[in-house]
C-alpha cells in the first residue's frame, strides 16, 4: 500500500468503530493481509466479481449506487450457494486523471453505498487495495455454509420442478431506461415505476435468507446474472439434464409490464442483472416449498420441469418458442 | 458467468486433473462460488492485489510474465504474514476490442505463467470471473497461519534491529531498462545481468519459507512493494516507533551495481516492486536469527535500529541523508 492509498483507505473505509468489528476479524484493514477466524464446523465459500465502468454500470452512475451494486452482485453469489456472507475484500481502481477532489468525492459516495449495504447484510470489509487505472471495482466475498448443505449447480434431476424467485426482466428494463433506448413518451409507467426499475438494477436484492431456506429444499440453484436462459443452461449443463420452461409463467413485475409490454417477455427470459435465484426442487420436496412459501420465507414461481437431454427448451401457448439469444455474453 | 466466460475458463484454467486438487477444495471453478475446508486450528489470511496494464506492468509485457507476476505479488503478502498460501481467485478483465485469436493467445500464455507459479507455490485457483474492459488482473489470495504466530506490522519495539531479505533496487532498475530510461551503452552490465534484473521484476520471489521461519524470530514484518522507505514508514507508523537506517548497509545485487552505480542507492531505498521482506528482531532473538542464517533458512541484512519517535531517518557515512521521495505512490 502506498501513502496515498493509505490515506484514502483509512479515511473512507477504515472508519467502523472497533465495537462493530466482529470477533471473527482478528486483524482487519491496514496490514499486508487480514486475519480471520472461520467457524471450524462450516465450509468456506469464496466468490469474486468485477464491475467495470461503462460495462457493468453506466460511466455516469452515482458512486453510491455503484457501491451498493458492487457488493450486492457478490452477495448474490453467496445466496446462490445457500451461504451466509461474512467478510469481503475490495480492489478499487480509480482513474489517474481524476483530480484529488473528484477522487475524494467519488470514494466518499462509493464508500457510503458500500457501507450501507455491508451493514444491512452484516458483512465486513477486511482488506484490499486501490490502484490507478480505468474505473473498476473487484470484490471478493467470503462466507460460510455447512459443507453438505451448500446449494450447487450440479444437483438437478429429471422431473424436478424449475423455479425462480420474485420477478425477472426488471434490470434489463432499467438499463434500457438508463441508456435511453426507450423513449419516455412511449410508455405508460409512472415515475415511481421508473424508480422501482432503476432500483432493481442498482440495488438488486441478494436472496440470502431464501438461499438459507432452500438448503433443505432445492436440489440445485444458481443466481441469474446473465439472463434466465443462459444461467438455467449452465445449471442444466452442470447437472447433465435439460429444462422445459413455459414462458407464460415467467414472473414479471407490474412496472415492467407497464414500461415495455412488448419487450417484457424477452427481457425476463434473456435480460441479465436480475440476481434472482433459479433453482430446482424434487417432487417430494414440493410440500416443504409450499410451506416455506406460505410462511413468507420464499417467494418463487414454478416455470418448468427438468427433463433428460441437454439445453433449455421454451414453450409459449403450447407451441415451441425459439429465442435468438442465450443471454448476455461478456465477450 | 456467461457462455464465453465459461468456455475460456474451462479451457485454460479448469484443466488440472482432479488428482491434483487438494482435499481442502470441496468445490472448485464452475459454480457460483468455491467451497473450501480450512484447517480449524489456524487463522485464515486474506489479501488482494490488482495489476493494471500500463501501471503495474508494461502494456507490451509477455502474458506469461504477467501471469507469474500477478500471482507472486499476492503470494508476497502471505509471506509478509508468515502464512502458507492455499487458494486464490482470479478476476480477469480483457479488452473488448481484442479479437478472439488475440484473447485466446493472451489467456493461454497468461494461464501458463499463472499455473507454473501456482504449482511451484502449491496454491490452487478456485474461482473468479472474466469481464470486458481495460486489461487488468485482480487476485485474491487465501492462506493460513496459526493465529498467534502471524507476522504483523505493529509489533516493532525500540532497540529492535531492522532487517531486509536479499537485495533491494533490482526491480526499479528493471523498470528503467524496460522503459528505456537508461541507454544500453551507458552501462557495463552483461546480457545475463539484464536478464537477472528483468526476472526480479517479472518473477519476484515471494519469501514464503523465510516468512514461516520468521514467525518465531521477528517482532514485525511487511513486504516491500512501494519501496523500503515508504514501507518501513508504514511499519513504524503501525508500531508507533521510528527507524534509523544506515544507507551504506542496504543490500544491492552485483547486477544492479554494474547496471547503474549512480542510481543504485536511490532505487534500493525508494524503488518499488522488490517484494522482499522488511522486518524487525528484538536483541535477544538475534542469536536465533543468526542460527537461521547459518542454516541457510534466512538471507537477510541488518540495515538499522528501531528508535522512539516517528518516521524513517537515513544516515550515510555518519551524516543525516535526506530523500526527496517516500517511494512510489499509486496516485
Amino acid at each position: 500500500m502506498s501513502a496515498g492509498e493509505f490515506e484514502l483507505i483509512n479515511h473512507y473505509f477504515k472508519t467502523a468503530p472497533d465495537a462493530l468489528t466482529p470477533a471473527t476479524v482478528l486483524l482487519g484493514i491496514g496490514d499486508d493481509a487480514a486475519l480471520l477466524q472461520p467457524d471450524a464446523s462450516q465450509a468456506l465459500v469464496v466468490a469474486a466479481d468485477t464491475l467495470v465502468s461503462g460495462v457493468h454500470f453506466p460511466a455516469d452512475a452515482p458512486a453510491q449506487e455503484v457501491g451498493q451494486r458492487a457488493l450486492r452482485v457478490n452477495l448474490s453469489d453467496m445466496a446462490a450457494m445457500g451461504a451466509v456472507p461474512h467478510w469481503f475484500t475490495l480492489a478499487l481502481t480509480l482513474p489517474k486523471h481524476w483530480c484529488d477532489d473528484t477522487r475524494r468525492q467519488w470514494v466518499a459516495e462509493f464508500s457510503r453505498g458500500l457501507k450501507a449495504c455491508a451493514e444491512q447484510y452484516q458483512c465486513h470489509l477486511v482488506g484490499g487495495d486501490t490502484t490507478s487505472g480505468p474505473l473498476s471495482i473487484s470484490i471478493q466475498m467470503l462466507g460460510q455454509v455447512p459443507a453438505n448443505a451448500a446449494l450447487r449447480r450440479d444437483g438437478a434431476s429429471v422431473d424436478d420442478f424449475v423455479l425462480v424467485t420474485h420477478t425477472l426482466g426488471d434490470s434489463a428494463a432499467a438499463l434500457a431506461l438508463l441508456n435511453n433506448h426507450v423513449a419516455a413518451a412511449d410508455h405508460a409507467c409512472t415515475e415511481a415505476d421508473r424508480q422501482y426499475l432503476q432500483g432493481r438494477y442498482y440495488r438488486p436484492e441478494p436472496r440470502i435468507q431464501q438461499g438459507i431456506v432452500l438448503r433443505d429444499i432445492a436440489s440445485s440453484a444458481q443466481d441469474i446474472s446473465d439472463g434466465l436462459l443462459a444461467d438455467l443452461g449452465h445449471l442444466c449443463a452442470a447437472s447433465d439434464v435439460a429444462a422445459e420452461i413455459d414462458l407464460a409463467t415467467l414472473p414479471q413485475s407490474a412496472a415492467l409490464q407497464k414500461f415495455a409490454p412488448q419487450q417484457a417477455l424477452r427481457w425476463a427470459l434473456t435480460g441479465g442483472d436480475d440476481y434472482e435465484l433459479v433453482f430446482t426442487v424434487a417432487e417430494h420436496k414440493m410440500p416443504l416449498l409450499a410451506m416455506a412459501q406460505a410462511q413468507g420465507n420464499i417467494h418463487a414461481s414454478v416455470i418448468g420441469r427438468i427433463v433428460s437431454g441437454a439445453g433449455v427448451h421454451c414453450e409459449l401457448d403450447g407451441a415451441p418458442f425459439s429465442v435468438d439469444t442465450t443471454g448476455y455474453r461478456h465477450f
